[in-house]
C-alpha cells in the first residue's frame, strides 16, 4: 500500500456555534488545516465533506462541500459529501486516502462538520434516529441511548461490571477535557456526582452520555512525494480500514465490527493492540468505550470496566483512551468527530497537543461508528497513524 | 490508469414505487446487477450508495446502503453513502473505480436510489432546493426552473434559438422513451402540445421539466483481472472525471464545469467529441440538454437549438442524445439518476438494449450534474465508457 500522510489539521471550538453558519464553521477548520499543512489552497485538488444532519436539520442537504470551500476560494475541484452517520468524516478521510492510493490526486482535503445546536429536542430526536433502521427501531423506540442502556446492564450482569466503572469514564473525559480547549464539556465532574446525574436510560445518566454539539474539523492528506518535501510536521495514516456490521452477533456485549476492523487495521499497519501507545474511541455513550477498548484489543473481554477503574485508562495510565476528552466531554458534533480524532491523534503524535500532551507516543488509533441497528453498528472504521 | 469495467447493470423501472420501502426499491436494482455480472454476493468487496433525499423526505438519513444490502444478506463490508445533490450516484461510480484503481477492492458495487412521489409537492421543492445555495438561492425563490428559464432566454436571445427546438428536446426524449420499458414518461408528446403545455417558469413549460420520480439503478465495478476472467459482456470505464463548478462563469449560457469536465474525460480516454457515438445528458430542463450538448463539444456554441431542429441528436441523427428518455422522460430519481446513465450506456455497448439498441455504437459518454449556484453547477461528472 502506497503511504498517505497526515500534513495538516485543524479544528474549531465544538460546542454551541448557533451564530455561525454551517459553511463558516467548516471553512475555518479547513483554513486552519491548510494553513497547518503549509501548502498554497490551490495544492488542494479533491474535497471529501462529512456530515451527517446538514439537511434534516439545516435544508442544506446538497452542496456542504462547496460551499464551505467556496468561502475559502476554493473551487472546481472534486467535492463530494460522504455521509456514514457518526462516522462519516472517518470515511471521508479513507476516500480522500483512496484517491491519493489511486494515484488520483497528490493532495486531499478530508473535513467534517456538523450543526445540532439551536434546533426543538424532539427535531434532533429524530434525525439522530435516522442513522438507526427507522421503521424497525426508531420508530419502535429503540434509539441510542436505549440501546447503549441495554448493553450496559448485559454488560454489567455478565461481567460484574460495576456501575461506578461508567461513571469513571465520565469522570476521566471530563478531567481530560480540562485541558482541551477545543473541548465542549469543560467541567469537573466527579465519580460521585455522576452516578447521581438524572437518568436518560437506566443505568445511564446524563452524565453518560456523549452533548449535542456543533463543530468542525478538518484533515489534510499526501502522498509521499508530497508530504516528504515539506518541511516536518507530518504524521503518517498507516492503515484506515472500514467495515460494516455482520449483523450476526446478538450478545449485546461487544461490537463484531470493532473486531473486525480492528484486526484488519493492525494487519495493514504491522502492529498489534499492545503497540498503540493511546486512542481516541467512540465513546458515544460511557458503556461505548469500554466495550470497544475490549473488541479493540486492548483488555480482555469483561475486562474494560475494572481496567478503567485501575486507572490504565487515564493520561498516566498504560493505555490513555480519550485524551481529548472524547465525544463524552470534547462533545460530539456528528459530521465532524471522526476527521477531529484524526486531528487529535496527529497533534499528540506531532508533540503540539498543549497541556494534554501525552509524552514519548509513536503510534495512535482512533475508532469512529456510525449508525446501529440489528445488534451491531452500520459502520465503523478503524485508524492507525504513526509518526 | 489501471483499467475499470463494468461487468454488471440493473434498474428498477422509474416512476411511482410509493408502496416500496426505499431498502427493498435498492435492493431490487443491486440484485438485478449482481445477477448480471454473474458473480456471487460474496465478491461485492465495498459499496457506495447515491442517494440525495432519503433524509430530507424519508426521514432514513443514514444507512441507506446498509440497510438495501442487508435485504440481500451482503453485510460486514464497507459501505458508505455518497450525497453530490442529482450527481450522486455518479459519484458513487467514482468512488467505486477510485477503491479499484487503489488496490484496496476488486470488485466493488455502486448505486443510487431515490424515492421522491407521495409527498407533499412543498415538501418536494425544498428539498430540491437544499441542493442550492439555500438562504442566498433557494429562499430568495431562485430554485432551479426559475434557474433554467433564465439560462433558456438568454439562449433564446444570444443565439436565436427558437423555442421550438426546446419543445423539439421533449418531443425526442419522449419518443426515445416510448421503447425504453424502464421509463417513466411512455407517452407520446408532440412538439406542438409541448409548446402549448402549463409554464411553469416561461420560456419553460412543464413538458420541458424532468417529472418527480421513484427509481434505482446498480453497478458492478471490477478491475481488469476479475473482468477478464468473466465470460463476455464487460465495458470499460475509460475516464470518470469528477468537477466543480468554478462560479467565475456567469454568462448563462454555458456550464464552464461541463466544458472543463469533458476535456479532461476526452484527454483521459484518449478520444474526442467527434469519436462518442451517443451519449446520456443530463436534461433536467430541455434547455439544459441544448446548452450541455454545445459544452460537451458536440456542437458549437449557440448551435445546440439548431442541432436539435436539425434531427441531430434523435436516434438515428449523428449524435444520439438521451436515447434512454433522458432525465425528461426516463425520470429524475435525484439519487438514481447518474448510475442509471451508465446503466443505459453500458445495456447499448453491450447491444442489449432491446427495442432502443442502436446500432454499430462503440463508445458512449454520461454526462451528470448535481446542484446549481453562483451561476455554475455544484458538481458535475463525466464518464466515457467503450466496448
Amino acid at each position: 500500500m502506497s503511504k498517505v500522510a497526515i500534513i495538516g489539521v485543524g479544528s474549531t471550538t465544538y460546542g454551541d456555534h448557533t451564530a455561525t453558519p454551517l459553511r463558516n464553521l467548516a471553512a475555518m477548520a479547513i483554513s486552519q488545516a491548510i494553513r497547518d499543512a503549509g501548502i498554497s489552497d490551490q495544492r488542494i485538488a479533491a474535497a471529501y465533506a462529512g456530515s451527517g444532519l446538514a439537511g434534516v436539520l439545516g435544508g442544506q442537504e446538497g452542496m456542504v462541500g462547496q460551499l464551505a470551500l467556496r468561502e475559502l476560494g476554493i473551487t472546481g475541484i472534486p467535492i463530494m459529501r460522504i455521509e456514514n452517520a457518526c462516522a462519516s468524516s472517518a470515511c471521508a478521510v479513507r476516500e480522500a486516502s483512496l484517491a491519493i492510493r489511486a494515484g488520483e490526486v497528490d493532495v486531499a482535503l478530508a473535513f467534517g462538520v456538523e450543526k445540532m445546536k439551536g434546533y426543538p429536542t424532539d427535531q434532533v430526536l429524530r434525525a439522530l434516529a435516522g442513522d438507526g433502521d427507522v421503521p424497525l427501531e426508531g420508530d419502535a423506540g429503540l434509539i441510542f441511548p436505549a440501546v447503549f442502556a441495554m448493553m450496559a446492564r448485559v454488560h454489567m450482569q455478565r461481567f460484574s461490571t460495576p456501575r461506578e466503572a461508567l461513571a469513571a469514564v465520565a469522570e476521566k473525559a471530563h478531567a481530560n477535557a480540562m485541558l482541551n480547549p477545543t473541548a465542549q464539556m469543560r467541567e469537573t465532574i466527579t465519580r460521585e456526582r455522576a452516578l447521581q446525574g438524572r437518568i436518560v436510560a437506566d443505568p445511564l445518566t446524563v452524565y453518560d452520555c456523549c452533548p449535542v454539539s456543533d463543530g468542525a474539523a478538518a484533515v489534510v492528506l499526501a502522498n509521499e512525494n508530497v508530504a516528504n518535501a515539506l518541511p516536518g510536521r507530518k504524521v503518517w495514516l498507516d492503515s484506515c480500514v472500514l467495515v460494516s456490521g455482520s449483523y450476526e452477533n446478538s450478545d449485546l456485549v461487544s461490537f463484531e465490527a470493532t473486531r473486525r476492523a480492528a484486526t484488519k487495521a493492525y494487519e495493514t499497519a504491522g502492529v498489534g493492540p499492545k503497540d498503540i501507545d493511546f486512542a481516541e474511541v467512540h465513546d458515544c455513550f460511557t458503556i461505548a468505550e469500554i466495550i470497544h477498548s475490549e473488541d479493540l484489543g486492548f483488555f480482555e473481554k469483561g475486562d474494560g470496566g475494572f481496567a478503567v477503574l485501575r486507572g490504565e485508562t487515564t493520561r498516566g495510565g498504560t493505555k490513555p483512551i480519550n485524551v481529548s476528552g472524547g465525544l463524552k466531554a470534547k462533545g460530539h458534533p456528528i459530521g465532524a468527530t471522526g476527521a477531529g480524532q484524526i486531528v487529535e491523534v496527529a497533534l499528540q503524535l506531532r508533540g503540539q497537543a498543549g497541556a494534554r500532551q501525552l509524552e514519548g507516543v509513536k503510534i495512535g488509533l482512533t475508532h469512529c461508528m456510525g449508525g446501529f441497528f440489528g445488534a451491531d453498528c452500520g459502520s465503523l472504521v478503524v485508524s492507525i497513524l504513526s509518526k
